[in-house]
């Protein structure tokens, strides 16, 4: 049996999920991540840097494991769990905080924005590049995926495990950034970047008309005969050969063209809206107790060893 | 039943003992925490800051307990524990932190100290003060015994917890320091504050030799018939009657009264330097083990509720 590479994720809640997120980041995530000893991680701790209401924090947390199960996440396939269940991450994060300086945090582009801003971060801003740093090496993830912004985190991660293995003896595996491709850039209803902040979304587990609402929306121009902002859209669900077919039966019939990309969307949208809606608190429940066993049974294991090179074990 | 207050005090091993130490803090103490609720916490996270070496760190351990045990500490009545065996400590720490900002932090003493001589603090340095409002705040402890230099600290813990409960609703208490009064400066062989780096110092678990070489290098000077010196430490071991007869027996016969001096000393500290030697490393290790269960329980609890009010508690 092959072993397989050991892949941390950390996910936060980013509210209403869109096609764009869909296509973008969560299939690609989903068509990856069995491929891997995969350990998927409600970064609830992180959330603390900015949220300070409980039910939005209780809601965040339903809502993304939800999410990543409504899409195709098997938590049987993989370690899914909340940081705020296992207290290694935060034991060790202090460890490694102990091991770096001030002004390396400062270099951070998370607190150098804010400190750009005018902004007073908070130390758990200004932290929290060691906290990232223990999440993955606690779990001796060896490839993380990341978006082209993120790779600082793991540079930081790989800072923080060097030092420790160089003043306690090789203790930490290097991680790696891992970008997963998506589709690039998702077309939005108005042909812009498919975003929350420019109102051109279509919503991933929308219903059928909520869906039909936004795609009637779809700005077109009459200029051809194909409308470019629908095609864009549609061929995220279907192939160009069945696309050819249908764009060239309706040919300038914008409607029955955005008819039958709602139809398209609803085949595949459909199953996983179904799948989300029969996921219950209680499911979700159950599915980060069992994580949280396994975490911990692993992060236990790791911080072991730490203890034991650091000298508080007797 | 009268409920005793909280109290928490950390202890860091600061090498070997001398006398100056108990009659000025180690007694004190000792006199003091019964009349407590006492939660006596090793902290070996702290002195991670400044200790990369496992075998320093756990000696550093060891000895501390036992240090404490020898002057009187009663493990059976207190709870003594290390703080790493308790991973609520960063936990707690972290949520501070989420609470605290950046230039608040890096108003705190040790860390203007490091910066004023050109040192680049560590990260952990700077976040110190949050895991000490951790420490204090995570057992509701209502005093801590600090000296004058350490206020600040307990003003740390007011300010991260009176955060957390205007965020999250009344969760902890004031915390309070308590200036416990020794007998002041204990003079040393030269007459100078005792203190390791003024090399004047006479070993509180010294062996009769070893203190009667301390006694005879005390500096005397010829100009009265009391040596000043002598009489100043002296004075700690017998109360002012007792060293009227002693002084007035041997009248400026200043080798016969540091005899007595010796004999004294011994009476005094026989009893803790064989209680010392007794110890066992296996004896600390129960010990700790049983104070760790007894420190986890509580700060379990108090975690629960913690994690309810920020809502990480499904």
């Amino acid at each position: 049996m092959e072993t397989k590479k050991r892949l941390l994720t950390g996910m936060q809640s980013t509210g209403d999920l869109h096609i764009g997120n869909y296509f973008g980041a969560l299939k690609p995530f989903v068509d990856t991540y069995k491929a891997y000893d995969s350990i998927i991680m409600v970064a609830d701790l992180h959330a603390l840097t900015s949220i300070r209401d409980a039910s939005i924090m209780r809601q965040n947390i339903l809502n993304v494991v939800r999410d990543y199960v409504a899409v195709g996440v098997d938590p049987k396939q993989a370690i899914l769990f909340k940081q705020s269940d296992v207290p290694a991450h935060t034991e060790l994060a202090w460890i490694f905080e102990c091991l770096v300086s001030v002004p390396f945090l400062m270099q951070a582009h998370a607190y150098k924005d804010k400190v750009a801003k005018g902004i007073d971060a908070s130390a758990g801003l200004f932290n929290y590049p060691m906290l990232m740093a223990s999440d993955i090496l606690l779990y001796d993830a060896e490839v993380v995926p990341v978006g082209e912004d993120q790779r600082q985190h793991i540079e930081y991660a790989r800072e923080a495990g060097g030092k420790f293995n160089r003043a306690f003896g090789d203790t930490f595996v290097e991680p790696q950034e891992m970008i997963i491709k998506g589709v690039g850039i998702v077309a939005g209803t108005d042909g812009q970047k498919m975003s929350k902040s420019y109102k051109n979304t279509i919503p991933l587990f929308g219903t059928k008309d909520e869906v039909a609402r936004a795609v009637m929306s779809i700005v077109t121009d009459s200029s051809g005969e194909r409308p470019q902002n629908v095609y864009a859209i549609h061929q995220l669900f279907k192939n160009k050969a069945e696309l050819e077919i249908v764009y060239e039966e309706h040919k300038g019939k914008y409607k029955n063209l955005k008819d039958a990309l709602i139809e398209d969307i609803e085949n595949v949208i459909a199953p996983m809206r179904e799948k989300r809606e029969s996921i219950t608190d209680a499911d979700i429940k159950d599915i980060l107790k069992d994580g949280a066993e396994k975490a911990n049974e692993r992060a236990v294991r790791k911080m072991e060893v730490v203890r034991k090179k650091i000298g508080v074990t007797l």
